[in-house]
């Protein structure tokens, strides 16, 4: 889940790039519990184990971190959907897999997920226009919900509407699933892409 | 929404009950906008326009005002719920009722439940233990879910997790919902709810 670190720093050695590594990880979890606006960047360099000078030479500055945390993440589901989405198959087979594909990335990336929601809005407002993948993410399902609509036996109604309803069933999952919980990935990601698919389908009249 | 002005303050006059439900209002606004841990009580004096000792007379605390504008919205959901919940009729027809009488809530008050949302979980750790019908709340949907599993259609799986993926859908409006926008309340609270209800129920064979 690390970000590119070409972004913010050029000359690190290897060794550099690994702590570096290891530092978002813990970042990561510090964000996800205490929440990023909350956290000083001296809570981090103090949980972090590291001096602020030394935290300004990894990262350049707090937002930059998060960026490096979360800044990808709109454009990995992006990619990893594309090639589905603008497959030739039924609308119903191609929202399928992409709702597998999108459960799956969130259970794996619970804490980076959470912290996403919680500050994607901000860093939007904040001219980060390169978190955007997230709105082509949604135009493509968007698009496939349209054609779903046209004799697949999706429901009627504003199509963005009902790929957002449909995704905020997947998102959800972020409010409360624990990767130590009882529950496992395995268990839950069938589930919720199921529903969320059927949630798209109307009655059936014969 | 303003919460019962019995909680904290008793002895105020009439004049000062109706400008106290002004004042939450506005901090209800404030929250929904800056988010309450970013918000200080200064911010919350200065935008209300009031000095901090009249805050004080008003609200207590920043935690009583808080209450004071969510405490109760999950005892609100769960006094609704459980008068259709605990009917006699079919599983499917309750929780129906249920979803369109969440969503209708949720799209009424949108700028309470993101706060409280945002909120409850801290509410909860610090021990507010009065905010718990939510829970009660979802274990009596868990209920009616397991009720129609047992030849309603609904899907088989862990009844709580369906539960909360149902309502993950109905909540998730909170994240784009705007009641200024173009999509009414009218339009998407029933496809909201009939889509929530359609992801608990499986495909028919027949």
């Amino acid at each position: 889940m690390a970000g590119d670190p070409q972004r913010t720093v050029r000359k690190r050695s290897r060794a550099g790039e690994s702590r570096r590594a290891q530092l978002l990880e813990l970042a990561l979890t510090l964000f996800s519990k205490e929440g990023y606006q909350q956290t000083s960047l001296q809570d981090i360099a103090t949980e972090l184990g590291i001096t602020r000078p030394l935290f300004y030479y990894y990262f350049g500055s707090k937002e930059e971190l998060l960026h490096a945390l979360i800044g990808h993440l709109g454009d990995t589901m992006l990619d990893q959907a594309r090639p589905i989405l603008r497959s030739q198959q039924p609308a119903l087979v191609r929202l399928q897999k992409t709702f597998d594909m999108h459960i799956e990335l969130l259970l794996d990336n619970t804490d980076a997920f959470r912290v996403y929601f919680a500050e994607r809005d901000r860093m939007r407002s904040d001219g980060a226009s390169d978190i955007s993948g997230e709105a082509e993410y949604i135009s493509l399902i968007t698009d496939a919900v349209a054609a779903g609509q046209a004799g697949e036996g999706i429901r009627p109604g504003p199509p963005r509407v009902l790929a957002l309803l449909a995704l905020g069933l997947l998102n959800s999952t972020l409010r409360w699933y624990s990767p130590e919980g009882r529950l496992t990935k395995e268990e839950l990601a069938p589930i919720a892409s199921a529903m969320a698919l059927r949630s798209l389908i109307i009655e059936d009249e014969d």
